[in-house]
């Protein structure tokens, strides 16, 4: 960390006003100079989304006090593109952060996450970036415990530096009775959503379907991953990089010679 | 393979009018019996994007002849969700397909591709899953020169197999007078965009702002990427991952002692 303050760009996917990026700006600016850049509605789901086709709106905020906002019509990962290379121009963020998402990220969510997506788009800049989640979807979900550990990560990042091109999941148990046990580094857990369609019917006589669906987790008693450590009231850190090629399938599809 | 045809869902993000899904099912139909799901409109930068809150349509189509086709209101990756879940409900595909996209989702395009979404949605079931797509953006392209390769690729993998968890990204190079060379087993290029936004304002006089970039190739001369194979008139075949677990640097920052 140099002995000025550092920049760091806050984004979510959840929203501008949601309670989650309230309390990480406010956890940011005991770290350094914060700018916002998020979305100007919810964008849950929207993964790594971008939008092509059509324009962007950027509207200047006053959601945070003393905080340089912008809220965007876009997604996650254009609230980053769009914060690195128009609203920061040639200043070069020190962290880029995102959350507090309202829900988990873990295991296979981070690929449907656009909290994550705007972690990872700050990681395709090759800035250091982190994602941060609390597994609880309510709006008013309580995010005082885990003020501290966000504090503790981010200045760890800061001090030590990620590799390039990596971006941190980091999750969060909800706020219960019992304290947190301390900091994972994990896995990405085998997981999936078993998903289930309930069928109904419009006052027009046309069918819609509502996605619901149970998760599903392959290795339950895998200690080395994030749910496992979730579970068990750890805070998850999994590294995420973007380049998702299967090395060990490359040497053995060379072997079919196509 | 069995004796018996193979099932072969078919999805793309460009919407089930487009020219490339059309030659997609035209190949398959080759092959095995075909279901198709696809967006009933462009999906074109969706990522891996899912519909949340709100309900998804789903209609049955008549764009291809003598096939099963439904038009799906969601996003790629909820159209292989509905096919896997409702519209074949307890049969289990061989193979998912996507696209034909028109143009390339190698290197970072992989991660803001409705198409290898889609596939790797289908990865996520556990099914054989493969991404085609084509650097011709024209919604006009010519697909006439991939057919026999999709079919080899297909048929190989319905041979073969994939590992359970890899979804195949496979581009094309465009049209051109030169036949393609041959297919390469390729590593994603390390490469990203490098975005810029026009200002632009509308007639209220409110700003707006359109998203430009140029591509930036950070390793231009590596053989082994996909982006090197297209340049050089190859089919490029990139096996992906959707753990993005960053194996190293989880030892690494087990040293933090967080």
């Amino acid at each position: 960390m140099t002995s000025t303050k550092p920049l760091i760009l806050v984004s979510n996917d959840d929203g501008i006003t949601a309670l989650g990026i309230r309390t990480l700006v406010e956890v940011m600016q005991e770290l350094g100079e914060v700018v916002v850049v998020a979305p100007n509605s919810p964008q849950s789901g929207m993964g790594h989304a971008i939008t092509i086709g059509e324009p962007l709106r950027l509207y200047p905020s006053k959601v945070f006090e003393g905080v340089v906002a912008y809220e965007c019509s876009g997604t996650p990962a254009d609230c980053v593109k769009l914060a690195k290379h128009w609203v920061l121009k040639d200043r070069t963020p020190d962290l880029v952060v995102s959350g507090i998402n309202h829900g988990s990220n873990a295991s296979v969510n981070v690929l449907y996450s656009g909290t994550m997506s705007a972690a990872i788009e700050g990681a395709i800049e090759g800035l250091p970036s982190i994602g941060f989640s609390l597994c609880d979807f309510s709006p008013m979900a309580h995010f005082a415990h885990v003020r501290p550990f966000i504090k503790q990560i981010a200045l760890a990042v800061l001090e030590k530096g990620i590799t390039k091109g990596i971006a941190l999941n980091v999750n969060f148990p909800a706020h219960s009775e019992q304290p947190i046990k301390g900091i994972k580094i994990c896995h990405q857990a085998h997981a999936k959503w078993q998903e289930d369609f309930e069928e109904r019917q419009d006052p027009y006589g046309r069918h819609y379907y509502w996605m619901v669906g149970n998760f599903v987790n392959f290795e339950k008693d895998n200690q080395n991953t994030d749910e496992w450590a979730l579970a068990h009231n750890y805070v998850s850190v999994v590294p995420c990089q973007y380049n998702l090629t299967a090395t060990e399938t490359v040497q053995k599809m060379k072997e079919w010679n196509l």
